[in-house]
């Protein structure tokens, strides 16, 4: 395990080290000054302030910063009064005085000076997590950032970088995390028996110090593997004794632990199926068993049959979670949290929004979105995730009540991690937006992408304009480029099976993962009128999803079968799109790597290097997405390109 | 590493139960009484007689067997003269008396009784080789039968399954193994290190008793990895200094070691083109290390550009060895011999035969196949090799002397091997007529196909003549069934890449391997005298392959770039024989499950539940074969089977 480590945002560096007089922190004795929102205050004044003398609670001090608690706030909520002698900061709670600091911090560093400003402000979304998809053994599945920081052969590593790890996830809102992969294997599925507990007690304290609540995945099929039970049947009165007992040894031992996230019924992992039971049937056996502690069950949707014949054309994964579902809305208890995709497949750089975020009316929803970058180029392209995650929390899911958003009904967003052991966390610098971002969207989703990435580049690197200017140009473009180049029109799954790096027009096109685009000498794309997914959207997105001429280009192939001679909304034909996205989209990419070198001296020299490195990858990797896909149309349709460019 | 071994052909029964009489082994003092051929003939008639008294040289014996070294026979070579009475078989040297032992013997199995016959015979090839790919942790890289039973752990194993697979090997006519992978890696690295030298010994010792010449493959840059050099140049004094100083040590060591088998400048492994030198440097700076010792260099030709740009339509792999070879025709010392792989790709289930056969005249030159089934169904599918290799043995050349087939113009055969440490050897037990029947036909080359395998047959499975029509017919049809559901009309490279396992129409379409047929909506195939790749052969072969008119069907695709329509000499159009030779090889297949439920209780139950699950398996993957190959080109020509089957 690599235990070097970059500060990232949370770098403090000098704002006036002019300023040599006293600078005071005030504070009731109802807030903690041992808690994370003081010490934190007092680490980024010290750095900031390199030359004052700061003091506690001294009233003849130039610059006095206060910190109070206050009843009126909402648990996370926070207020703050500031101008150019100091500010007051105060917080429903020590975790709303908490974000309150980071937030008065962030916004006077952006500034680069003590601004005047008030702000009031709570979290959109209570639950604001993060999913790791770490392994016992240390290894990451789609990590793209290197090993594991939490786990290694088998032990759970709790140390400095942990802690700066937590200090990063609140300071960017964050409010609970699962450290290990939903895929529970190996030493993981022990993870909830004591050999594991007093290192999960310190972890837990760890992150509880933070604001951050600890979760598990566990094992559904658990009191077998570990319990020696014959079943882990859910309505069998052993098996739910067996996890009572076993969520009253883990929350006694680990008394801050959020509770458990699930994967069942899904791509190999066990569930209530297997004893002929119903999700809602899985989810609350465990709910109950965690509920007289405070502790969640998040449960994840993702759920279709893995072994799907591609002869079969009226089976239709996009509809597969739905139709799982929805006919449990309102079986599910009060602590269980259905975590639902973004989309109906799976996590692919364009699909629509998945239908269960307007279909569950009595059932507390996450939407889970993936910041590792598995199918949207491994952190060796950049591809910026904010505008995509915005766009999905601001949807209109035509339910009732009238224009509710994604935003409006679920309870909360989870976020597989990007994160590893690599010096700068996501392997990428820039990959580190997506994790800064999602947890800023999830607190304040008015904010858009370029508030947040603005708020992220300065934080990060500096106020160097060009920098700014560069790095956000790059951000904002980049989701689009990779879309261009990759997946046109709505099309996925065009990449390389297993590693879901580089493209491969027919890897799923023949195989068992209900992945198909079927394009043949004349036509591409799904009807998925036939299939029946379009009516699982209420009217009018039914409608507009299911006529040719009213679905939005950029989800055209995912929801309709057309010729490549079809006209899209753009004017040009399916195919000329797919030709000009590709050329268009490599060539962004080159621009990408040409501004990146204009800024050599104005990054450090190791984030300089590492972004050129992966900007070459790129680079190589979006030529043949280019190259390969349009010869793959090409060769099927026989269409030339209108501009005359080689198609292969 | 599994001890347990079937004994395959050498398990010998009895032949004449009543039979109490006296039976007498005679020989001279010249022959060795503890040599394998004494031996094995006392071990066969042991069981063949278990009722008879067995003795040494006494003349009152009711049957007389003797067994004489004679000077007018080529060391190979025997002489058989037999009848009801018993037999006199003379061998050119012990290697030639064994040999004949086993052809007597071979044959007197066959027939069921002590028949009359008389037998002069010398093998056709003077090198008749097993290239084992085991790697020194213990797995096999392409095998398909279970593990090593060579190498464990990184330790050279010799123990009585050893010794039973040289016997196996000694049986059918084989002398000469290497025993680790050509791509050297790992341990093996070291096998030339005198921390092997022991086992090496021990190994060779077993293998000598059985005329088997031990060959170890070597890393071409040795010197560097174990010697500490600096360079591997073959030109360089030190590196050919320290070859030769490991030749004198390991010879020394290992005084019957035959030599060494070189991969080199082949698919990441080292070789002369690292210092600007060509492959007779290599060869020859090697071949002159071990000359003084006997020993002998056996250099494989498998060289190409293994990171092509699929975009380049002007270089094709299938000219690469012959290019690199050819202009070297006459420079390799003598004991050199130059490894050719049947075709000019890599074991694909139809190539043209490599036009280096033809050329190399002034070269040692041994063919080289693969009994391993990479391409041609993993040992899951049947598929019997020998038609296929007897058919590149007599393959008219075209070259000087006139009519010169590729076994007139070899001086050995060598073939990748199929085995492992399951309990039947090969994985499946119908794969051990490809390791039978490729040493037997090497020696004997003017046995057809169907000769071996019905000797084959009566020594592994008795005299049921249910089980022998059977296994004949599945055995010499399934090489064409599993061609038809593969690869039409030559296309190779249609398998899923990596494993090799499955069909990926476009698996290899857009990788770096040289391996393309470039299909699209009109036409497919590679124009292969565009490519210069036709002009390699003399006249006529160019002639006949460079003409759509004139090109064999079974190769036209490789040849050719033709439209779907296009008429082939059977008077199908392309697509439909596409789609007819899928369909009829699937069925086939149908039919080899079939054949084989009928002979239930004709088998050893063992070996009927191997081959009833393979088959199953055999079936699943033909039929995923039939309908994504058939899918594939049905969607690309838009063109429907005449006969109107579903094409998906």
């Amino acid at each position: 395990m690599n235990k070097e480590y970059s500060k990232l945002w949370l770098d403090y560096r000098p704002l006036d080290p002019r300023f040599t007089g006293r600078a005071a922190i005030r504070c009731p004795s109802r807030v903690d000054r041992q808690g994370a929102a003081v010490k934190e205050l007092i680490t980024a004044l010290s750095a900031m302030l390199p030359a004052a003398e700061l003091t506690f609670g001294a009233d003849s001090a130039a610059l006095i910063f206060e910190c109070d608690i206050g009843d009126f706030l909402a648990e996370e909520e926070y207020m703050i009064s500031a101008d150019e002698r100091g500010a007051s900061v105060i917080g429903g709670s020590e975790k709303g005085l908490l974000y309150g600091v980071f937030d008065y911090l962030r916004m006077i560093r952006a500034a680069g000076s003590f601004v005047k400003m008030n702000k009031r402000c709570a979290p959109a979304l209570p639950l604001r997590m993060l999913d790791h998809w770490d392994n016992a053994d240390g290894t990451i599945e789609r990590g793209y950032s290197g090993d594991s920081f939490f786990f290694e052969n088998g032990r759970l590593i709790v140390d400095e970088r942990t802690e700066h790890y937590a200090r990063l996830l609140a300071s960017a809102g964050i409010n609970a995390a699962a450290v290990n992969n939903v895929n529970v294997r190996g030493d993981a599925v022990r993870l909830i028996t004591e050999e594991y507990y007093p290192e999960l007690a310190k972890l837990s304290a760890v992150f509880s110090r933070w604001g951050i609540a600890l979760y598990i995945s566990v094992d559904f099929s658990a009191p077998i593997s570990v319990g020696g039970l014959r079943t882990a049947d859910p309505l069998d009165v052993n098996t739910a004794y067996w996890w009572q007992q076993k969520a009253r040894e883990l929350f006694s031992a680990v008394p801050t632990l959020g509770g458990f996230l699930v994967k069942a019924d899904s791509e190999g992992q066990q569930g209530p199926y297997a004893y002929g039971r119903d999700h809602a049937d899985g989810a609350n056996m465990l709910a109950r068993a965690v509920k007289p502690y405070g502790g969640r069950i998040i449960w994840r949707a993702f759920v279709y049959n893995c072994a799907q014949d591609w002869r079969d054309e009226r089976t239709d994964r996009a509809c597969a979670g739905f139709k799982t579902f929805a006919p449990l809305d309102g079986h599910f208890d009060t602590n269980v949290i259905l975590q639902v995709k973004n989309g109906p497949m799976d996590f692919q750089v364009r699909e629509p929004v998945h239908p269960l975020f307007g279909e569950m009316k009595h059932t507390s929803v996450a939407a889970e979105f993936q910041l590792a970058q598995e199918y949207t180029g491994q952190q060796l392209h950049i591809c910026c995730l904010l505008p995509m995650i915005r766009e999905t929390l601001f949807f209109d899911t035509c339910s009732q009540p009238e224009h509710s958003r994604v935003l409006d009904r679920i309870s909360g967003a989870a976020a597989v991690s990007n994160t590893g052991d690599s010096f700068c966390w996501t392997g990428s610098e820039l990959a580190g937006a997506n994790l800064y971002g999602f947890g800023r969207m999830c607190f304040e989703p008015q904010l858009t992408a370029e508030d947040i990435l603005d708020e992220w580049i300065t934080l990060s690197f500096g106020n160097d304009e060009q920098v700014r200017e560069t790095l956000l140009y790059i951000l904002l473009s980049s989701h689009k480029a990779y879309e261009d180049y990759t997946a046109p029109l709505g099309m996925g799954w065009l990449c390389k099976p297993n590693t879901h790096y580089g493209p491969d027009p027919l890897g799923y096109e023949f195989d068992r993962w209900g992945t198909y685009h079927r394009a043949d000498r004349d036509a591409v794309g799904i009807d998925r009128c036939k299939t029946g997914y379009t009516s699982l959207y209420p009217s009018p997105l039914r409608e507009l999803y299911s006529d040719i001429d009213t679905c939005p280009d950029e989800l055209l192939l995912f929801f309709c079968r057309v010729p490549y001679t079809h006209i899209l909304h753009s004017g040009k034909t399916v195919i000329q799109h797919i030709y000009d996205s590709h050329f268009d989209g490599y060539e962004q990419a080159v621009e990408f790597a040409r501004l990146w070198e204009e800024l050599e001296g104005r990054l450090d020299r190791r984030v300089y290097e590492n972004g050129r490195k992966r900007l070459k990858e790129q680079l190589r990797s979006a030529r043949e997405w280019r190259d390969i896909i349009n010869a793959f149309f090409h060769r099927l349709s026989g269409i030339e390109d209108e501009k005359g460019r080689e198609l292969y």
